[in-house]
């Protein structure tokens, strides 16, 4: 289980960072060259910048300004988080990174920056989560409201998310105040790491390294899903899930049994398989 | 079941509502105090306003305008409405203490104010609601278009909703025409109130009062979900559920049987309590 | 199944096209006159425009556009695709069609153009989808993008979809890069038609004509739903169906078992029936 | 001399604005019919809503917001004013008249009020007026920088403005804080009302009733302009022009002489006869 | 003095289109590379556009759209008008000609077409005329309004103005309804072409070829500036000035004297020589 | 005359830039409490901001923004060239003082930093002309044009202006190439300081320090306009004027002859006394 979050041994170089920027910029020009109707959003939105920190605060000041909340003032929230906080940074290559990888989807680096709105919802949770952290919590919720608006991803400002995060699709995903999410993680569109009731205090799953999420699981309670656990499309989790066991059904069942959970070896987060394990589990006939 | 919804005994008095719209301009002032980058906005949503349907009325006409449906419009219509109405009012204030009672992660009144999609599209909806009585059926329409874009919250602006409502988290709430929901009742996000095919008329779920909806649940049909029930996350139900019974699973069985479904004793829209009932049911093992 | 979806055979006669566009002005021009509020909005939106393939651009390009993807650039993108390609019009009139025969809460074809999120973001994808065929993935993925913030559905751009089609609510939905979609089909909102990993190539479920799929219904994989198959709510499929049969459930069973499901002669697709094969099927008591 | 602007005897009669607001409504109805495309402004300038002053407060909202005065703010500042100040309405009423009357290219009320940046200044200050005299005065400093902006019209909301007033082209106006400009006067682009200097206190002309000021006039200090006086085209006026005499040229002279100048009988601000009493006078050879 | 404005001898060549066109993309091309800040800007305003036309069009549309007139409606408005029509497009070159070579200030084609509100009020104003003549009065008074606020440049939608023609910082034009402008005239800012009072019918001044017109000269009534006639800056004009003389001063005189006024050979519109003449003339004692 | 504008002893200590910016914020306070409807605008604009370089970057941002050049890009490259170049917040500071000691209708510092368009054009032209000479010209040009349009002000951005410059009024100034303006220099709206012609090179006027400039004055060629001089309003100026000597009338004379011009002690541009020097001049019969 992920213990504190931002992990002392930085899953991004700085040097990767460059590396990554310098692929973006290659991209958009290619792009920009190819298809002059979009060669002034290309040039607006990453070639005209610097860094990487600069396109991307852009990119979401200007995708979550409202009537009310200028892009102006949220550029400049961004830039400061961004520019100060390294780690801010090594996360967004890393989640870059995680989408290129894991989502054969994903043509580019680029094409996750501008497009990706669980990689876009999730860069503006980690500022709103500092700025959480930093006891400037209207302003953190302010901006949590303006990502569930835009993006339709509910992340409280308050829950604790890793490095090397995939949010696949993203739309409709749910994660509550106490929710910790580990570092490479996939999860897919409308998944649910929710609570139990009225009650405060600690109340939100706990998600381990390499975990898998498929699409519309709903995972409630103080409970662990346990590192390089697989969570089945459409799966309703109200218990522990141990380390590189499957949870699938509404309710959810442990594949092999509670006692005797069958493991496998592979990082699900990372693999993203998702359906082999469940796809003789279905072949029931009613 | 409740029968007619706007009943003759408000859940709020006048009173309340001063009491509440102090409580929020109070929040308001302190935030602004404590956080500068974020005054203008509290300054333009609330602190400016004379009213809590003047701040409503602004806030919705703003969050809702589009190129084609300008701000000024919108806050003209809602106006008028929250205005002439004094049950919208006294509606949008038991609204906004359900959020505060019941939700957790509900840290103030202007929180939810400004923030809980669940609650604006709520409001918005009642306004909608009324022209669609008042037989202003394209304008009516064409506001539920507005609310499903903007808050992904798709209420259909003939279905009739109680006082006291807790749209939790909200995105992918979809509600339909024919729909009845009662007083003080709790509705996690991605639930659907659903009918069952093309053919018109009363064809949509009844909630009863207190009825608790947990995250991912799908009722379809004119069926009744009573009084103080509840249904589980990722439920699928097509069945009546009586009073203070538990629905839970896909498809959706009453917890004790449907001979003996097991009652319970406490209001779960008011508790939220969904975990509990089914915590023990999840503990299988394939 | 669905071989390849422009079919010869048009299922809009081009006069059809001049029908439908009437009926939409006769209705703004009835709702402007009875409603000067919104008489505004329906004269910029339709009634000022000369054919139906302008409208539509119009109202595409004022609702995707943003502060760096200009209206005016989205509506030249739109109106040279509609002008150019008589089978996006065509395909653009059998979804209205579909929309006003299919769903009872569908008042009439200009209600469906003006709100229906499903059917702006089917209309939008069909000309992502065509930048795609033409090698302008950039800019089809830049439109993807747009497409999934404002309406919350997400079809990949090369995702193939045939006409008659019916995205009922649509907040939610997602389907993947190598999903087909057949003629006439009915899709319910939160449906999920997704892969099986983070390995490429053909991964993503074929559905068939007249499918019909409920909300929140989750098909994963390179699988076949036989024509005129129903998928009930909530079920998770990821086994083929086979023609005219119902697949229900979390993991979807075949009604009538694997062996001799239990076929029925409607097109589902069309009745929108998706919850009489499954009354009794829910009818359990655990 | 004007001596207190608001005058007892209101120049329109109540039913006068009733019938102004008729005509407009009814030249607008006309427009929206022979031009489609120009309807949809027409219907949310107009023929939406139930009040001049609910147009006029909508139109000027809609021209004087900006990204941090926003159009909500305004609409509510203009139609609180306008509903509360009956004397408001009425300049307006006589404005309009004065535009339709003494300008010929002025076609009708409606392309005064929609287009006419004289009349929409001339009103937007009365209001910055209004707010001056309340000790609002941040606000309407405000208010007169937008108004600048938009129009390029700055006149200072201190100063006192008559009824029946045609700014006519508008464009450079400036009008001092202690200017005082009487009933019935015309004055044309680039005039200048200006002061002497730094000193404070009463230091900007008194324009009397009937007065035609030509364009480009300059006129500067704390000197009166006679009853039915006319001031030439490009004139630099720094003296008194007694009632019903013309003062040409830069600097400016009387015409007949200081002594004994010639006086005219018309009242030159409704007859906008500026040029023919100049006319000999330019027919000079060097 | 010119007879019927759009003359049979087309001044551009339809080649010369095609020319400058390319030249303009070559600049923006060029200014594009060197400052990544503005090529958002050059390719969305001029690169990524197929014809002079579109950008021209797409410019205008942006320029001088407004919350009630939207960009799309004014793109489609221009675009038409500007393809429908060749002499449009050939005296926007002819323009764009006349301040490249005659204003010093002019660097580039380019940076005429994107900034020159004088270029850019002129075009829009030609469009206006268009529609004016087609009977479309609304609309072209509309589109008049719209070019004098965002311009502060006001031209009456029915005033003629030939070819070649060079608006000159243009802040404050004004020039009324039965004005005519010739062809290769230059005008400075501030420059009025007005009438002479409320009286209709033709009142407007007539300017021939060539003419040169400085800085605040005020030119009223139904007067003729002959062929290549110069006014300087200042002055106030109410008499006809012979071709090829110049006229200065307030009032204005002819240099040489009314009966003998000296005769000059060059072409001052095209010159630009508008101090020369008056240089000694200046060089007076009180 | 100024020989090197950016003087080496700059006029503004760098406390003076803190206090100012101090002044400036308790009087904003000051208005927010007094005003609730515009405290939202005093904290967007000025509270929320923690020095007078970010405010006055984001007020300027978002005031010259367009639909194509995006009030972020705006903000960063003002922010920048302000936090950059010391001499330009000190000139801004100068500038702000000029105001408020010079102007009797500028009531408070904040009133001119918000309000004042002669204010803010200076400012923004001051970055231009760092572009300018930093050779990114189209850059420059670009931002000229949006000053232009906005604020109807034309200051070539090769233009070299002084410190303490009050531009009072400021619509409709033209200021040109190659012209200078020294230290303390008032300048009133309307005033040209125009070239002689199509000739390119040094063409404009050189205005000395501490010169006062009437209202509508239009100052032609490359002329000297000595150190404390006064020109009258509406002027035409084409010839030197010696040091602390006043010019007036169309064509301009000096006060007292060319031989023997009567010299004056204060210093105009300070005093702001614009004309006494001319009220007995004025006082002639024709």
């Amino acid at each position: 289980m992920p213990t504190g979050l931002p992990a002392a041994n930085s899953l991004v170089a700085p040097d990767e960072e460059g590396w990554v920027w310098g692929q973006i910029k290659a991209e958009a020009r290619r792009d920009a060259e190819s298809e002059p109707a979009l060669a002034s959003y290309l040039y607006s939105t990453i070639l005209s910048h610097s860094s990487l920190e600069r396109s991307l605060s852009f990119h979401l000041g200007n995708k979550l300004c409202s009537s009310t909340l200028l892009s102006t003032l949220l550029y400049d929230l961004f830039l400061n988080a961004f520019s100060s906080d390294p780690s801010l940074r090594s996360a967004a290559v890393a989640d870059l990174r995680a989408a290129r990888e894991r989502d054969p989807a994903c043509v580019s680096y680029s094409h996750c920056l501008l497009n990706y709105k669980g990689f876009l919802a999730c860069q503006a949770h980690r500022v709103a989560h500092l700025l959480w952290r930093q006891s400037r919590r209207p302003l953190a919720l302010a901006l949590h409201s303006r990502i569930a608006d835009v993006f339709a991803v509910d992340i409280h400002p308050a829950a604790r998310i890793g490095k090397g995060i995939l949010f696949d699709h993203a739309t409709g995903v749910v994660v509550g105040e106490t929710a910790v999410i580990g570092n490479n993680v996939s999860i897919l569109h409308h998944v649910t790491l929710g609570g139990t009731g009225k009650v405060g205090g600690d109340r939100h799953p706990k998600i381990g390294d390499g975990v898998l999420i498929g699409a519309g699981a709903t995972i409630l309670g103080n409970i662990k899903i346990g590192e390089g656990a697989k969570v089945g499309a459409g799966s309703v989790v109200l218990i522990d899930v141990p380390p590189r066991t499957t949870a699938v059904g509404n309710p959810a069942r442990l594949v092999g049994g509670k006692e005797k959970p069958s493991k496998h070896e592979d990082v699900p987060g990372e693999s993203m398989d998702h359906t082999s394990f469940i796809s003789e589990w279905s072949d029931y006939i009613i």
